[in-house]
């Protein structure tokens, strides 16, 4: 699955690009982070290097741990008039403001989700858009509609759109949680897996079968490396499709920032 | 099930008259209609009667199918300042205009839908609080985590709301749609079917098993008689309990519209 996610990669950078040249979209993007948590500065030095790459201004707003209050984010927020997002996670209790729509590039506040309830046309979650883009990529655009799929996890920036992203494409949607009995589904039943628990060994590589996707959204560090939720035996071949960690998911998730922003930028220009 | 619904709607009424009395809210309706559609003329004036019973003010805005523009329903919307609804279905492409939750009576405004995935307080749709009181009541408050539930329907005021309140809670929720291969699946596996369709025969009684809690949410109007999306076998005595079409949902949801109005003031006072 590593090539074929790589693949995937490059051809929708390539249309991303393509996109730019030939629309001259006002794209930009500001990107505030809060204190110097060192996961969250990979993933701004990601993203920032992806939008300089591409000749785009991409802002960032550095503001201190002390001192910095969350009227200060709602200002900053109140205040945006192009794609800008909080980086997760904030300290001291600081929530991500709820930005509209328009300028919402992560697709997590009330008013992109509510559109997203309704089906109208909205950017999905980084995440969300990565997990579509691997299922549309392995079955087809047009086979959403009965496909079966479960989705581990509920979480409001994962779990719970993509199961109402997949319900609004007609897919047959099981969303599964932390109270559900795991040990008594038959996973063999269903056409894709989506596992995005947080919580390494949640399934694991023997569970599946011939002809199934699983998609491994999960990052987890066990004794210095780097893990999915889908915990991989050594003596066991899958017959399924299993997305890698690293280089799965992760790997596209980055480029939606991008697509989102652009997607944005064309919303508003319409 | 006809019993317990009857009683389920008398101890909510009571609740509801209870916090009335106690609260003193200053609890008002408005409802606008446009045309004659004959079957909203029956749910407004059952509307309009459960206020009236309370003494409570429902103000119902008549508008004629001819001359009435979306820009006129958008005003009416603009300037609510207290619970509204607009009437479905709407004639002529009329669409319900898009109320601010603090509004939002019927909870089908993208607002609300938007604070629900968020897992925040906010109206259910009248129809999916229905079904949440059903399962509340025959399982008890603390039961829906790992509850696993089937919901047949995706529709925004019933099937998707439902989905979403359902996977906050901690269901383990399958949501089955138009696509789903019906057929295919073993529905004895499931705690609870919520059948919300708009399809009499979706499903019939011969299907379910004993300790099953079938919530049928269909009305249809077959050979001049009201009948719900399961078909009722009447050779066959399901040990499931099936709740009835009519004096079932329908029963319940009716109540909600002053159960979600008193929540909207509550939340304003608050």
């Amino acid at each position: 699955m590593k090539d074929v996610i790589s693949s995937l990669y490059d051809s929708k950078m390539a249309a991303l690009k393509a996109k730019i040249d030939a629309e001259k979209f006002d794209v930009k993007l500001t990107i505030v982070t809060v204190g110097d948590d060192p996961a969250s500065k990979v993933y701004v030095r990601n993203k920032i290097r992806l939008f300089d790459e591409l000749g785009l201004p991409c802002e960032h707003i550095t503001l201190d741990e002390a001192g910095t209050t969350q009227a200060d984010l709602d200002v900053l927020a109140a205040n945006a008039d192009h794609p800008m997002l909080f980086q997760l996670p904030l300290p001291n209790g600081l929530v991500a403001p709820d930005l509209p729509a328009a300028v919402d590039v992560d697709g997590f506040g009330s008013e992109t989700l509510g559109q997203l309830v309704l089906g109208n046309n909205v950017v999905l979650p980084c995440t969300v858009q990565a997990v579509i883009d691997i299922i549309d990529n392995h079955y087809g655009e047009n086979h959403f509609a009965g496909l079966k799929v479960a989705v581990l996890g509920r979480s409001n920036i994962v779990g719970k759109p993509l199961a109402i992203e997949l319900i609004n494409r007609q897919s047959t949607v099981s969303s599964f949680n932390s109270r559900s009995d795991l040990a008594a589904v038959d996973w063999t039943q269903f056409d894709v897996i989506v596992v995005a628990t947080g919580f390494h060994g949640t399934l694991d590589n023997s569970q599946f079968v011939e002809g199934q996707l699983i998609i491994d959204v999960g990052i987890n560090r066990i004794d210095g490396k780097l893990v999915g939720d889908v915990k991989h035996h050594e003596d066991v071949v899958s017959a399924a499709a299993i997305t890698p960690v690293p280089g799965g998911v992760g790997r596209l998730t980055c480029l939606h920032v991008l697509g989102n922003a652009i997607k944005l930028c064309e919303m508003k220009q319409r």
